[in-house]
């Protein structure tokens, strides 16, 4: 293991550079479009929630992270779905965005994929009585102005790394999670994604409770990814929700969860709180590693925390 | 103790009102203007950290909050103060804020200050080789323009509240924590906010380490406050900053405390990664407190979290 005095001067080395200077400034121009964008499209940005009795129980191998305080546990955000559809109930807030930090501990095997980090932001937007449709078209219009806002304000940066950004086409392709295995195998993400040279969609992902099943064709789920394409992987997780007190629990027990620390959000759908809605989340150092087609998620965040590391500094 | 079902109801009830929808109008215009405004001035907006092995310390009642990873202790950020600084080592960096999420858990006895969370957002800036008087003028042009944004924004939702905004004169009256306590005694904050008509600088606070001690007239800092008018206490806090190994050193042994933890920082001083820099923070809920006139900061925040209590639903 190495010294604290090599290992600082590792971090200088890498925060001095032009590399990182290049994603951060990539990264700049990604949260400031991304925000103007929503902004002028109506959307209200509520601020993030980093500690709560309920998050997003996720559907991989994540550790809870949590503190006590004052009789109470609190859970570190994985992501902030169920706080937006309860947010939803606002009459101010029928569209909504977050840039919403989350922490997920994921175990040591992520720190090979080169795009996990135990701490990341998201941009996490989501629509009252919105459809899948709706989502994926705005994502597209969003996608495609982030990809020219980085080109044109960037060129030096993405020159200087050799990158060539293309701004994607619309709609983005559509496959299925159904289609794409019996082409590529169970784990088609990265072969998929290889073969891309534009942004595609892969819809009906059998995961969490809360992205809606298709109530004309159960088994089918009315969610949608969008994936990098040459190999970058996942670019943006979403779906229409379930939103009724039955079809949660139901999902909920389908997914062997234990009810108990849902009991407020339940009796939140039990008592008509939450709307029909479709969102969706992108990662920012994510969209950043693409734009600037690095290997690693890590050079593109001055802190990056790796998933297994015990050598944080800062 | 009230039950989940009349909890939730509470919840419901606050969701669907036309003072939180006002509040959240009124924080998403300060957000979409802060940062439209800083990244009009050549800041490069950065990701906030949520974990890191340090973190700032503070100087008031708050319980450490941390969680466990693969050998490794990291702390909630209480504030980015510390990673600013890191931050600026990046050549794009001269410049940088974070809409940045703080956990502080805060002692009980804080709920009845009506403006303390035990997580809230603040904006959080920092300017390499800046001044206390270069931040006190970017803050004064940034309060002006937030201001004036909100009440054109939200005049409908500011009527409603019977509210008026009054934007306020540049630069703002100066005073210094040393005149206040004459004046006012030691608990001056309340008692001068309820005094001012428009926000005013308050200097010379002895706290953190990380503020820089004048180096012409030891035992007074170079840091400063914005407070609000109208008795709704501090708005904003910042300072320049101690940069130099052998200054951090002396100051953190002056108030007594464990060097250990930060030794990866300390090495970072030692071989000069940090530089002389001057930055501030502002809490987003007590800005959209303060502008919609509301008593209680737990009334702009749809998912409030106050001090010591033991009811949080989500």
């Amino acid at each position: 293991m190495k010294s604290v005095r090599e290992m600082v001067a590792l971090q200088a080395s890498k925060l001095g550079g032009a590399r990182l200077a290049a994603a951060l400034k990539v990264q700049s121009v990604v949260l400031r479009e991304a925000a103007a964008f929503l902004h002028g499209r109506g959307f209200i940005q509520l601020l993030p929630v980093m500690v709560s009795p309920i998050t997003d129980p996720l559907n991989h191998g994540v550790a809870d992270a949590g503190i006590d305080y004052c009789g109470s546990r609190l859970q570190l955000t994985k992501s902030m779905i169920l706080h937006k559809q309860l947010a939803l109930a606002s009459p101010a807030a029928s569209k909504i965005f977050i840039i919403s930090p989350n922490v997920r501990l994921e175990i040591p095997e992520r720190a090979s994929t080169g795009r996990h980090l135990l701490e990341f932001t998201q941009i996490d937007f989501e629509m009252r009585r919105a459809s899948a449709g709706d989502a994926m078209r705005l994502t597209e219009e969003l996608f495609r102005h982030l990809f020219s806002s980085a080109k044109a304000a960037c060129a030096a940066e993405l020159a200087e790394l050799g990158r060539e950004v293309k701004v994607p086409c619309k709609p983005f392709a559509v496959r299925t999670t159904g289609g794409l295995k019996a082409e590529f195998g169970d784990s088609w993400e990265a072969d998929f994604s290889a073969s891309l040279s534009e942004p595609a969609w892969v819809l009906d992902h059998e995961r969490e409770f809360y992205d809606r099943e298709d109530p004309a064709a159960p088994g089918h789920y009315l969610n949608y990814d969008a994936v990098y394409p040459g190999g970058f992987g996942e670019a943006l997780s979403g779906g229409e929700r379930e939103f009724e007190h039955a079809r949660i629990v139901g999902r909920m027990r389908r997914n062997k969860m234990d009810l108990r620390p849902y009991s407020a959000y339940l009796e939140a759908a039990r008592i008509g709180m939450l709307s029909p809605s479709a969102g969706a989340g992108f990662g920012v150092e994510r969209m950043a590693r693409f734009l600037c087609g690095f290997e690693r998620i890590e050079d593109v965040s001055p802190f990056a925390k790796s998933p297994g590391s015990d050598g944080f500094l800062f």
